[in-house]
C-alpha cells in the first residue's frame, strides 16, 4: 500500500498515518517529495479494511493497492492454466469448447431435440435454463424442477454434460442434483449468499460476467466460490453495458487475454447475450477463438420466432452448424481442437 | 406495439406476422412507406415474449413498444403519488425525510451513539447494515443477527424507525421482526427471487437503484415487489457506474425528476454511495432536495477512519449537523418541511 | 511519479528503470517489499513522455502520478476562485449569473424577443449559435455572420453581454469582434487547434465538457487555453454520455463540487443539453445551484415548436420565468445573489 | 416517421400534429388504440428539423424513425462493398490491409528503419503522425511539416503508401500534398468543420470513431465527407470509453459486422489505441480479423521504451513479425488474403 498525503497534510496528520501503520505492524518507506509526502506500508498482512480507514483520515489524499485484492483466482497464485472437467468435457485444455442450446428449456421435444442437433453439429456440452431471470415479473420464469428433469432427459439420451443457472441459494443442491455444471448468471454475480452457496456445492460452476462488473470485481467473485473450497470455476465474457444501443451489450473481447493475464481460471465467451442479434453471433464467435478464448456459450433454438425468451438472438439448427464449420478453421488456425 | 419491416422483407414475410398478430387477438393498422412497410398491433392483451417473438421472425427489422412494460408501478396506475409509512414518519409527502446512520453496525455504543447524535440533528430514521454484500470474501460481512438486535436497541433508546439490508431470502422474515424497513441494496436489485420475497413481507421495502440499471429496469424491479402485494417500495438513486473515475459512482441527480414523472412512488437519493467522498455529501444533498427528491439516505459514524467500511465517504456528527443546516434552507426554498 | 514493477521484475530491469530516472535527474526513493519493487521518483521536473516511456519499460507494471498534469487549472497554482468579467457581469462571484437564449439564431424577431423576455425575467447573458455543429449535414447549420450581426443587434436593444460558439479555428477572430464570449463546445473541447485560437483571443471563453470527458481531461484542455495566455476561462457542465437513455446525457452534478475543489476556474451547469427534456430543465438547474454551481446555461425559444433546433429542451418564456423564480429561492438558500 | 402521443394527449393537440404532418407534405396513417393515438407519416422528403420540432409539441410523446439518418454511407444507397485504393493497395477487396508504424515520426532513422522493418513483415502500409493531438499542451505535439517530409521519404524508400492524421482544416492541402491518406483522428470525428474540408480533397479518408460515438453518430460524420463528394472513406474502430479500466479503452470488436451490415464502407481496426496495451494487441488484431474486418491499423516503433508517444500499445518489430504470423492464419481460415 502506498499512501499519498494530500498537499495542505500537516506533520502531525502525516504523523498520524504512519503511526497506525506501525500499530498494524507495517514498516514504514517515508518519501518526502516537493509537493506531496508519500508513505509505502511494507510486510504486514492487508486487511480490506485498512485502505478505507486511511482515506478516512485527514491529510490523506488516497491509497494506491499495489496487490492485487484476489488470491486464488490470481496467476500469482497459480501459475499454470486451471482445466476443469465436466463429465467427459475438458474445459481450459487444447480444446475449444461448444456449450449449445435453448435460452429456456420449454418441453421436452424442444430440448432432447435441440441436445441431438447441437450434438450431431459438434457441440460438447447442453445449456438450458430452468430458472429464468427475467426482467419483468410478467414473463414466463422457467419450468423450474420439471425443466431439470428434462435437461437430464436430454444429457440421457445424447451424452452431452448439462450446464443451467441457478438463481435461489436454497436450490444450488436441487439444481446439482441433475446438472453437471451450475452457471450464475450476470445478475447474480455480486450475490455474495449464491456465491458462497454454490462455493461448498460440488458441481463446477460457470461465473458470467455482471453487466458492469471490472475484471477485478469478477475475479472477486470467483474468488468467493474458491475460497469456500471449490476449485473449479469458469469464467464467461457476455458483454457489458455501454452507450451504445446497436447490440445488446458490448461484448468485450479483450477480457479474454486480459483474464489470461490476471488468473489461471479458463475463461468462454457468450455472443449471444453479448450481441443480442443473431446475425453477429457468428463473427463475434470467431473473434472469440481467435482472441484466446477456451470456449463458447451459445443459444440455439429449433424455431426462434416461437422461444419463450431470446428469440432474436438464438441461432437455428443451420445457423449454428455453419457457425461451427467457420469456428473451426479458426480454431485450427491459433493452434486449438474442435 | 408496433412492427418495423426490413427493406428487404417480402409479401410473404409481412403477411406472416399479421396472421401471427391476428392470432393473437391483434386488430392490425397496416401503413405501406416508400421504403417499409409498418404494421400497428392494436387492442389485445400484450405478452412480454411477444415483441421478441416478432424480432425473431424473417424479414421484422424491429419492433416499438408503446406503452410501459411495468403497470403498478406507473403513473397511468396511479395518479396520485404514494405516501408510505414507516412507523411515525411518512415518505413521500411534504416532509423530507432523513435517514441516517453508519454504513454498518459494529458495536453497540457506534450505533446507539450516532442514533442519538442523527436524532439530536434532526434525522427521522435510522439506518445500519447487519448484512454487508462485500465485493471481497476477506472483508468484514456484517455482525448479522447481533447487529439486527443492536438496531433494535438503538431504536428503543432513541425512537427512530430502522431501515437495514437484507442479502438472503431466507433472512428476509428474520429481518422484518427487528426493522421498520427492509433495504433491498444495488447489487440486488435484479435478485429476482429476494424481490419475491420482501414481496411477501409485511415491511416497506427500500429499493435502491442497481449499478448500471435504466430507470426502466428499476421501475420493473419495483413491479416485481407490488405484484406480490406489497405496494411499500420506496426508491432510492445511489449514484450509476459511469467511465468518470473522480467519484465512486456518478449520481444520476435527473432520476428524481424522471421517476417523479413514471412514477407514483417516492425517491430518496443516497450521496454518500452516490460520491464516495465526504466533501461532496452534503452539495449532492441539497442538489437531490432541490431537484424534488424525498429524502436523503446519508452515512454518518462517529469516526470514519476506524469505520469497518465506507469511512471516506462518512460524514462526521459535525459534518452531518452542518449538512442538516443547508439542506433546511434548501427544503424551505423549494416548499418542503425538514 | 512512483514505478510499480510486476512480481517477475529482474534486478537488471530494476536496474534499469531506477538508471533512466537517475539520468532524468531524479532522486530516487527504493522500496523493496514482499512481493514488489517500488520506486520512487522525486524532484525533477516532470514532463508528459516520462511515464508512458517507463510503462514501456520491460518488468515495468505501472506507473502511478502524483502530481495533476495541469499547472495553470489547479487549485495549487491559485487558491482563490477566479473572478470573470464578461462586459458588466462578473462570473465565479456571489451572484448565480443566468445565461438564456435559443439554441440557434434564427431571425431577428427570434432572437431579439428572446432577448429581451429573458432580460425581463432577470436574465444575466444572452446566447445563441450562429455556427451549429450538427450530426447531419443535411441539418440547418446557423446563420454564420448574419447570426453574430443579428446577436450584436440583440444586445445593443437589451444590454445583455453575449456568448456564442465557433466551430472554426478560422472564425475566432471574426466571432470575437461580434461576442463578449467564446463559446467552445463540447464536440470541440480537444480540438487543439481550436483551443490553442482561443487562447490567444482577447474574449472570456465558455468550455463546454466533452461528452466523455474526463474532469481531469477537461481541466487540461482548459489548461491548453490558459498556457496561451488566456486566463479568462468559464466552465460548463453539460451531461456525459452513459448507458442511461431516459434523459439525452446525464449531468453530472458532482462536477460541481469536483470542480471547485480541484480549480479556481468558475463553473457553470446546462441543464438544457444535460437532460434534452424541457420538464427536467427546472429542477437540474435548482440541483445545480444547490450544489454550488456559479451559474445556468439555458435553451429559451419563443416557440419550441418550430425551433430549427434543440426545441424539445427548449423552455418558453413562461417557462424561464417560472424557473427563475424557483431558482432565486434555491440561491437564497445557498447564500447566492441572483 | 411515427409520431407517439401521450396519454393525456387532447384531441385538439392530436390535430394539431396531423395538420403539421399534412402542411409538410405527408400521407398520414392514423391508429387510435386503447391507450394512445399513434399517427404515421408517410411520403415526403423527411428533414432532420421536423422530428425534433414534433416532439416539441404539445401532447407529443416521442417520434420514432424509420428511416436512417444518413444515406450515402447506407447499404440502401449501395448495396455492393465499396473497395477505396490508396497506391498500389485496395482496401475493401479480399485482401487483410496491414498499416503499421510509430505512433508519431520522430526522426528519419526511427520512420524509415519503421518502414522497412514493417515492410519485410508484410505491412501494406505506412502510418505516422506529424501532427499530434494531445490532452496536455505540455506534451510533443509533433514534427508537422518536417514529420510529413519525413513520411514522403519513408514511402520513397519502401514504396508503401503512408497515412497520417490531419488537425488543422488550414493543413488539409498541405498534408494532402504529402499523404496518400488522411487520417481523422477519434477526438475529431465530430469537428464538422474538418470532415467538410476533407470532403473536399482529393485523397482517400481514414475517419477513426468517436471516443463516445454510436455506429450511428460516425455513420453520420462518414456522411459528412461523402456529402462533399469524397467517396473514399474508410471506418476505423479504436475502443470507446466505457467504465472498465483495465483497457484503455473497450474495443468494440461487434462494430465490425455491424457496419458490415448498415455501411458499404471498409472497416479497419485499431487494436493499439483500442487496449492501450502491447500484449493485447495480437489477440484483438486476431479477433478483428475473424470478425471480419478490412484491415488492422498498429503501432509500432524501434524501441518503444524511447518513443515520445504511446510506447507502452506499440510493438516491437519483434512483436510485429510474430503479429502477423499469427494474423496470416487467422486471415486463410476466415478466406481473406494476406
Amino acid at each position: 500500500m502506498i499512501i499519498i498525503m494530500g498537499t495542505g497534510a500537516s506533520p502531525a496528520q502525516v504523523e498520524q498515518v504512519q503511526e497506525r501503520l506501525r500499530g498494524w505492524g507495517f514498516d514504514i518507506h517515508f518519501s518526502q517529495g516537493v509537493e506531496r509526502t508519500i508513505i509505502g506500508a511494507v510486510g504486514a498482512r492487508k486487511d480490506p479494511a485498512m485502505a478505507p480507514m486511511l482515506e478516512a483520515m485527514e491529510g490523506v489524499e488516497r491509497v494506491v493497492h499495489i496487490l492485487t485484492p484476489y488470491k486464488l483466482a490470481g496467476r500469482e497464485f497459480k501459475g499454470e492454466p486451471t482445466r476443469i472437467r465436466v463429465g467427459p468435457v475438458t474445459i481450459g485444455g487444447p480444446r475449444v469448447v461448444i456449450i449449445a442450446g435453448p435460452c429456456a428449456v420449454e418441453d421436452c421435444g424442444q430440448i432432447v431435440g435441440t441436445a441431438k442437433a447441437v450434438k450431431a453439429a459438434g457441440a460438447d456440452m447442453l445449456r438450458g435454463g430452468a430458472y429464468k431471470p427475467r426482467s419483468s415479473p410478467y414473463a414466463f420464469q422457467g419450468l423450474e424442477e420439471e425443466g431439470l428433469k428434462l435437461l437430464a432427459q436430454a444429457r440421457a439420451e445424447t451424452g452431452l454434460p448439462v450446464v443451467t443457472e441457478v438463481l435461489n441459494p436454497r436450490d444450488v443442491e436441487l439444481v446439482a442434483e441433475y446438472a453437471d455444471m451450475l452457471q450464475i448468471g450476470a445478475r447474480n454475480m455480486q450475490n455474495f449468499i449464491l456465491l458462497r452457496e454454490v462455493g461448498r456445492a460440488r458441481r463446477p460452476v460457470l461465473l458470467k460476467r455482471g453487466l458492469a462488473a471490472t475484471t477485478e470485481e469478477w475475479l472477486m467473485s470467483a474468488e468467493y466460490i474458491l475460497s469456500e473450497g471449490n476449485y473449479d470455476v469458469v469464467l464467461c465474457e457476455r458483454g457489458i453495458r455501454t452507450y451504445e444501443t446497436s447490440t445488446r451489450n458490448t461484448l468485450d473481447i479483450s477480457a479474454v487475454p486480459i483474464i489470461k493475464r490476471l488468473s489461471h481460471l479458463p475463461i468462454l465467451v457468450d455472443p449471444s447475450h453479448g450481441t443480442g442479434k443473431r446475425a453477429l453471433v457468428a463473427p463475434l464467435a470467431r473473434a472469440a477463438v481467435a482472441a484466446g478464448g477456451d470456449g463458447i456459450l451459445v443459444e440455439v433454438h429449433p424455431s426462434p420466432e416461437t422461444a419463450l425468451s431470446d428469440g432474436p438472438q438464438s441461432l437455428t439448427f443451420d445457423d449454428f452448424r455453419q457457425m461451427m464449420d467457420g469456428l473451426r478453421r479458426v480454431a485450427a488456425a491459433v493452434g486449438r481442437e474442435m
